[in-house]
């Protein structure tokens, strides 16, 4: 393909792929993972950004769930994280290989959804979402013990039997998003010790993470836009 | 179809059919919408009940997240409710028509899964399970508001918009056994009054809980094993 051709494919993919508008909060903090498959599959998307305190009350309404995350395809909503990822992954390729293998990841990324939601207040406490005024403390507590005897010791023994690095099969599937989303929470925060006796999850996350969250993430002092990593070098 | 034929292509449909196991507690409350699914479809499965105090911690380690129910299907075990459910309704006919609405049924499910993950403790506390001593007033207050701030309001408008009595598209879906499997647990307790404001979702429940729940839930002073139903009028 000369360069010609491939800005015609460019051209027909584009015509093709429906128009994706993606509604989030200000804060960006509830369709992270959403975000993560658009860059990873690399697919162009719209972003509405919502105050909270202004307009949400209003747009609450067209929301299917009342909730954000929404995806809205060509004039269509879901809500739902898992919903959303889940019609994106079998788009741009980030489901499982096989009928058996995307029922893991189906498994997996569901014990990810219920471990977000089991924390949500301990998570938007560690994320100052709403001002919260919880007890990060005991909240902490909560969070490091649920990691340790539940989220931990599942995700770890899965790692280990599958062999690959990734949580399902041979390639990156959502359900390894998911996981980078939630352990994403515990390095920014400092609370990476709570996976201390996790090699394996440890090691998922380091290799995952540098692909799929943006490269701000791991290059705080450079502006990405002026400064490309490849240049620093 | 004579006998004779209508035997042999059972014996055919049961060759090519896979071997189910469904792994539940013995109060058998963790796998209700699976057997929804098993019973709509009218599919053989093999069950076995675990006791929570003597074998469950043997048998833990074998569970891929440590949790029922689970689903193993010819020798291969997905754990988790909805990962279970949306593996069966796939082979049943029990997904959505086409893919938005499928997109659909893949929300509002994992909608009705977060009140059930939401609202865990009120549901132990009013099935009694593990003998539950939380303050069951407390909770009821709780899911209470939940029900009729959040699952309510979301879900009537479905049900509103959508016309049909199903919760999506014109034909029942697993979607529909999610709603049902939680409101049944209002009209056992007791607590149907907790949706009077939802003419809709109640009239939903009346229709499909008698084709989807046992029997026995309708008609507990009859035995429906030695008298038929068909039987009585």
């Amino acid at each position: 393909l000369n360069e010609g051709s491939f800005f015609n494919l460019q051209m027909q993919l584009n015509f093709f792929l429906p128009h994706f508008k993606l509604y989030d909060f200000a804060d960006r903090h509830n369709a992270d993972i959403t975000r993560m498959i658009f860059r990873v599959a690399n697919i162009p998307y719209e972003e509405v950004l919502i105050d909270r305190n202004n307009e949400w009350q209003q747009l609450q309404r067209e929301m299917p769930l009342g909730t954000l995350p929404v995806l809205e395809i060509d004039g269509h909503k879901i809500g739902g994280t898992t919903a959303i990822c889940r019609q994106l992954a079998w788009r741009f390729g980030l489901s499982g290989e096989t009928a058996a293998d995307d029922s893991i990841v189906d498994m997996l990324a569901d014990f990810l959804h219920e471990a977000h939601i089991s924390l949500k207040s301990w998570i938007n406490a560690i994320q100052n979402v709403n001002n919260s005024e919880q007890d990060v403390e005991s909240l902490d507590k909560m969070a490091s013990h649920y990691v340790s005897t539940r989220l931990g010791p599942v995700l770890e023994k899965h790692l280990e039997k599958n062999g690959t690095g990734f949580l399902v099969g041979g390639k990156m599937t959502w359900a390894d998003l998911m996981a980078v989303s939630f352990f994403n929470k515990l390095f920014d925060s400092g609370r990476e010790g709570f996976i201390s006796a996790f090699p394996l999850i440890k090691q998922h996350y380091q290799q995952i993470a540098p692909i799929v969250l943006p490269p701000t993430k791991f290059n705080d002092k450079l502006n990405e836009d002026t400064l490309p990593i490849a240049l620093t070098a």
